[in-house]
């Protein structure tokens, strides 16, 4: 998906919001700011939200230093929801389709997104609410079906916390499916509240998956930034799932299958997706050669 | 009140809907809003943010060569807010306040402001719902009180449509004080929806009160910038309404006493009254030096 002119406005917030955890020094904030709107015009329309996002981190990053401010935020986001991991996992297994109901709960819990939204959303409220059962496009079935016959499956995560929610529906693949074999990416370095391998360790995404660096230091997976690794899983995997909207951004006009799993959380998405905001995403996407 | 931070992604949001009535060319929309990305970091975060307005809507005017691209939104906010007159006068006059249900319908006609939000909210709509008792901010006491003393009112109006509602509260307050002389001040240029001269006489105000040209080309009064007329009025006024966010923005730090009537309609204003977003606001403003 190209960048709209509505990201505009939506990359000078999110450049105050990772500046607001870094300083408290209005006059610095504002420095970098002008920096970002300084730089905007330099780059071209036709590049992926995210990859315009990765221009502004970088600002943000050299002029102040810091290269994770949100390093806390992600630890507290791993800690909330893996305390609620085992009452997650036993309210799906009561459920009458325990897989679909995996994936519910691993799309819920892409509403853990500091890019988007700033409210401290976490898995360990009122659990029973993160299963809901109505997708705005619904492709589980597709998934379902084409589930049996995968052997290598590559997961690109999303965010830290949200990859408790992606770890369960991992484990409940793998139990219906035991010759899965599943590869799990992260990002290349920090960048927003983006799951890195540190997050992926925390935890323990490696019981279920090899964790894979994806070498993208962007909010999302960049195909032209791939690193050799990625690169063989994104050329071997069976099927990939790709969580949340970075995502689906950059992937959206990929030549890949891919399952997108995400909360569609802005206008520009949800234009794109000819979706409401809000709608709970399981789409898949044929892509010209396969995987 | 001065510029914050929240209010840069606010700037290119209002100007993209400003673009987006002159021409759907995206082309021409991006290099308009490169233009001013370029030139809000030389803008100093203590002008008040009307001030900066001003100049995000002179580039667009400069670029686009179209001086009022809201004329058409205005003409019809303001058939459609006259269209409803005779009916909402009826229902004021049944309540048992009927000079607080006037201003309360002054405010609730501040929802009409296209700088602010986008969706087209006319006072035709649901007539009955447009006189909410209470008021996040409430010194409506304070106005009655002084209000049978006054003999030069200056009102400074905000918005076409809501000019209408405006129409009635001063109607209201003359025929309750006969020896009131009210000036009614318009922006000196169209800008965004504001009310300018046209606006107040499509709506019949010159037979309320006298037109009073403010000479300011911004979604405010600027004091810097008023006319020789409107410094008079402004000086000779034994009372001051001035409606909207935007005037509240422009004077909120005014040596005058001032009553501001507006819906809180942002959080960085909501923040500065300390009053939720979505709160009618009736505010006495004491100032310095008194009328």
């Amino acid at each position: 998906m190209r960048t709209y002119l509505d990201c505009y406005p939506c990359f000078l917030r999110q450049t105050l919001a990772a500046l607001r955890l870094i300083t408290d020094r209005e006059e610095e904030q504002k420095r970098i700011l002008d920096l970002v709107m300084q730089t905007l015009p330099s780059l071209p329309l036709a590049h992926t939200p995210p990859r315009i996002a990765k221009t502004v981190y970088e600002i943000i990053t050299r002029e102040t230093g810091v290269e994770d401010p949100y390093r806390e935020i992600k630890r507290t986001s791993n800690q909330q929801a893996l305390a609620a991991l085992p009452e997650l996992t036993t309210i799906i297994r009561q459920k009458p389709d325990p897989l679909r109901a995996a994936a519910s709960l691993a799309i819920s819990g892409n509403l853990i997104d500091f890019g988007v939204q700033h409210e401290g959303f976490t898995l360990s409220n009122s659990l029973q609410s993160h299963f809901p059962d109505r997708f705005g496009l619904d492709d589980f079935s597709v998934f379902a079906r084409q589930l049996p016959a995968v052997s290598k499956l590559l997961y690109i995560g999303d965010n830290a916390g949200e990859i408790v929610a992606d770890k369960i529906f991992i484990t409940f693949m793998k139990n219906a499916h035991p010759q899965l074999k599943v590869g799990f990416a992260v990002r290349g370095a920090p960048i927003i509240n983006d799951v890195t391998m540190d997050d992926a360790r925390q935890v323990g995404m490696d019981e279920v998956a090899v964790l894979v660096d994806s070498g993208c230091r962007a909010p999302a997976l960049l195909e032209e930034e791939m690193s050799p690794e990625m690169a063989d899983w994104f050329r071997q995997a069976t099927m990939v799932i790709a969580k949340g909207q970075g995502n689906y951004e950059s992937l959206s006009q990929s030549e890949c299958d891919i399952f997108f799993l995400l909360q569609c959380k802005c206008p520009v998405v949800a234009d794109d997706l000819n979706t409401p905001v809000g709608s709970m995403i399981f789409k898949y996407h044929p892509g010209s050669r396969g995987n």
